[in-house]
């Protein structure tokens, strides 16, 4: 009897709200590392597979080509088969769910499995593509799943409200595992999920944040990447002074150019997928060959980035993650006098390419990782937006910074230019534009681990913002357009 | 014609979302600059006043108390003179306003006139009170009086809905114009004043906050306070190994510890107000001789603080923003061997007191600001609580972080401790768990200027509201109540 009553306590305490929230935390960070361990290995393996075939030509761009070609392959495949819903991000959906609207099979076992194991192969094969919107979808299916799963055992009635704030926290835990960035999470999601939103229901994706991303960033020490508890793309730019206050004007431009940018983004990545849509006996032959249309948008962008060849204008060897911690290095690239270490000169010649112009490759990177992404997030795998757009972002506010350090080169009010803080000011900037959030701001900060550039990083989203009201356009919407969810 | 059609075109412009937010961000700005002027000045010819009586103990101590009482009686004299709503803090309040009650008075020139000119007074006196409150009250003024302002310029009819999306603008332009802090100013007032909130009025808060911070923050510069545009509370701690892992224990200790100590603030508060409230002869003896009660709470509080005598041991003679300044500098107090520079050591000089006992000092700081900050906080003058808590939780991080650096003297995971970083969560902690929200966290960041510190800021807020959901006592909803506006 009294290991019954002991049972029965346990049963009802698995029932309560904050270990409900603990265990998804733990969940999705052990997920998120894992995914992250073999997204990181499928990376590893292409560039051991093109540097080992160094001096064969022909077969380094057959492997460097074909090994993406099979993982998306597999990837759309094996989503077409298990769960066709987990193609794209998620975040639109779980905004409809959220607004009560019941997507059948959305948030089940099958799609989670189809987006997990799609997800890791899709984002393997190196296409600009983020992990962030899928994994806030993967976490409400796990949310989802560990509520059903707690119901059935302790025999406590489902309540739908009490599930949809459990969904809410779910997405800020996906956003706070991807980035460890427990704040912003909590913000992006209410800023994209939510119209109305229950102040109260904060606190649970909050504490279910935080335990989700210092579990994620534990695990970094446990399996010895890090020495201790950092930002996961730390950087190291001048705190004493970090900006003068007449560079406030060239952040209010990248501010703006951002704006129009991200609508530019919206624009073209719809005109692409109404283009592939418009044509009937396209889209009919493409529906029956269903590899065709991922392998050749794949084999395009493995062309261009190919580091034999056109890959070295635009910096294509380098994955989103590699290319983001370069851009914000504290070292002025186009700066000939600078004093470097072994490690900054490798990413100063990496980035200025057989022209020896950092501004060449940099607009190159830039153009070329936007067509990508537009392209690459209408492929039919699990796929977000957000991290190449920060990507692209950061390139575009270094490209600003370095041209500032080459007109005033003794700098502005006594002290020289940080081209890495435009690198932080531009990613912040142009991904809110994008996806139409201010919060932004805020994993940017969580991110990089400093947060001297606030008010740049806040005035240029400011500008943006008037101008993305003008358009009406934000990424969201436009999924939901083209997904037929809304309109 | 040509003339009138511009006139027509200027007052249509005038009468826009974003001129107006502007406007207000501006003006909110100016006005908090000034009164962080005024304030400076009595805080500086109080203490002009002591130094210059150097040796006459009499004249020195009787000029200490007398200052301040006079500004006290000032401010509660005019307050009660020229607007009573002035009283408080004013967030409660504006929770009430912004869920449809209608409060008489409150948002009226009178009030306004009241709120500043009490407000530099009383916090002039150095009493432990804070701005940020009050100053969201008399943001909302200011932006109801320019709404009705423009009205009456431009012949647009007022709208109810468009009201409370511009109040609610102004509650975070309050908080961002004074710690300069946008994002987190705009959390905080999402977090304090709704309990459904619009996501579409972010947006408008936002950009108003950010005009004020910007704004704020230059002014600082044009009048030579600063070189450029830096954090309020510019801390400089260590950022490759901000802490190891195992800190993350002590982290979750001074979040729990600040949970119970903030209850017991709230819980003291009110404690304090229903006693003399209760008391009906005391009541009717205080309200008919006004100026007793401001009076005697200031004599206790400054002869307390009486830097030749009592303040000797709780570090007196330092105002809330001094002592917040050093107790999150980068040097470990209780170290007799640190190397420290002649400021530095004046710091170190200054809090190890007569008994040079650094934690003797910073237990009678905690204790004394704890018990001055209930007082001060129930008289009936403008007064904010977040300042005296935040710069109280500062102390008891310190202290906590002194302990650790005594206890482990060679440090944890080979490098050292650093009390500052403990500072600063404990600042988080204690300010999250009175106010009951957790965007405190970021405010933190703002003001300091430093993120390294992101996870033990959050993971300490974590613990302190599972804390303080049992005790479901928050210090809003505790003056809601001693208000009689709830309840």
């Amino acid at each position: 009897q009294c290991c019954r009553s002991f049972h029965n306590i346990v049963i009802s305490k698995v029932g309560e709200d904050w270990i409900f929230l603990t265990i998804l935390g733990i969940i999705m960070a052990l997920l998120s590392y894992f995914m992250d361990f073999i997204i990181h290995k499928c990376e590893y393996a292409r560039k051991w597979l093109y540097d080992s075939s160094e001096g064969m030509p022909v077969l380094q761009f057959l492997l460097w080509i074909l090994f993406p070609i099979v993982l998306i392959c597999f990837s759309s495949g094996f989503v077409h088969l298990v769960g066709p819903n987990a193609i794209g991000s998620g975040i639109p959906e779980m905004k409809t769910i959220l607004r009560g609207v019941v997507l059948k099979e959305y948030l089940t076992l099958r799609t989670l499995i189809a987006k997990v194991i799609g997800l890791c192969t899709s984002l393997g094969c190196g296409l600009p593509i983020g992990k962030e919107g899928p994994f806030v979808h993967v976490a409400s299916i796990t949310a989802t799943l560990l509520s059903k799963f707690i119901t059935s055992v302790t025999g406590i009635y489902e309540n739908e409200s009490r599930t949809n704030e459990m969904l809410a926290a779910a997405c800020a835990v996906g956003v706070a595992c991807t980035f460890a960035a427990p704040i912003g999470g909590v913000l992006f999601s209410i800023e994209v999920t939510a119209s109305y939103f229950a102040v109260r229901n904060y606190w649970r994706g909050f504490y279910s944040a935080v335990c989700g991303a210092l579990v994620f960033r534990i695990l970094a020490i446990i399996f010895k990447r890090e020495e201790t508890i950092t930002a996961l793309f730390k950087t190291n730019l001048r705190q004493e002074f970090p900006f003068d206050v007449i560079e406030l004007v060239a952040f209010a431009i990248i501010g703006i150019a951002c704006g129009f940018a991200g609508a530019l983004f919206v624009y073209t990545h719809r005109k692409f997928v109404t283009f592939i849509r418009g044509q009937k006996r396209l889209k009919a032959f493409l529906q029956k060959n269903r590899f065709i249309f991922p392998a050749s948008v794949m084999f395009l962008i493995a062309t261009v980035n190919y580091p034999g060849g056109l890959g070295q204008f635009n910096a294509g060897r380098l994955t989103n993650g590699e290319a983001l911690d370069e851009l914000f290095t504290n070292v002025t690239w186009s700066d000939p006098n600078a004093y470097l270490n072994v490690n900054e000169k490798e990413i100063v010649l990496r980035w200025a390419g057989p022209t020896n112009n950092v501004f060449l490759t940099l607009i190159c990177f830039i153009v070329m990782r936007f067509l990508g992404a537009a392209m690459a997030t209408a492929l039919p795998v699990p796929s977000g937006v957000f991290m190449p757009i920060f990507t692209i972002g950061a390139a575009f506010g270094r490209l600003m910074g370095e041209c500032m350090a080459v007109w005033f080169p003794r700098g502005i009010g006594g002290q020289t230019i940080v081209p890495g803080g435009y690198a932080i000011v531009g990613a912040a900037a142009l991904s809110g534009s994008v996806t139409h959030t201010i919060s932004t701001a805020v994993i940017v900060f969580e991110l990089t681990g400093q947060i001297a550039h606030v008010l740049p990083c806040v005035v240029s989203p400011a500008f943006t913002f008037t101008l993305v009201l003008c358009c009406r356009y934000s990424v969201t919407y436009c999924f939901l357009c083209s997904e037929n969810l809304l309109r």
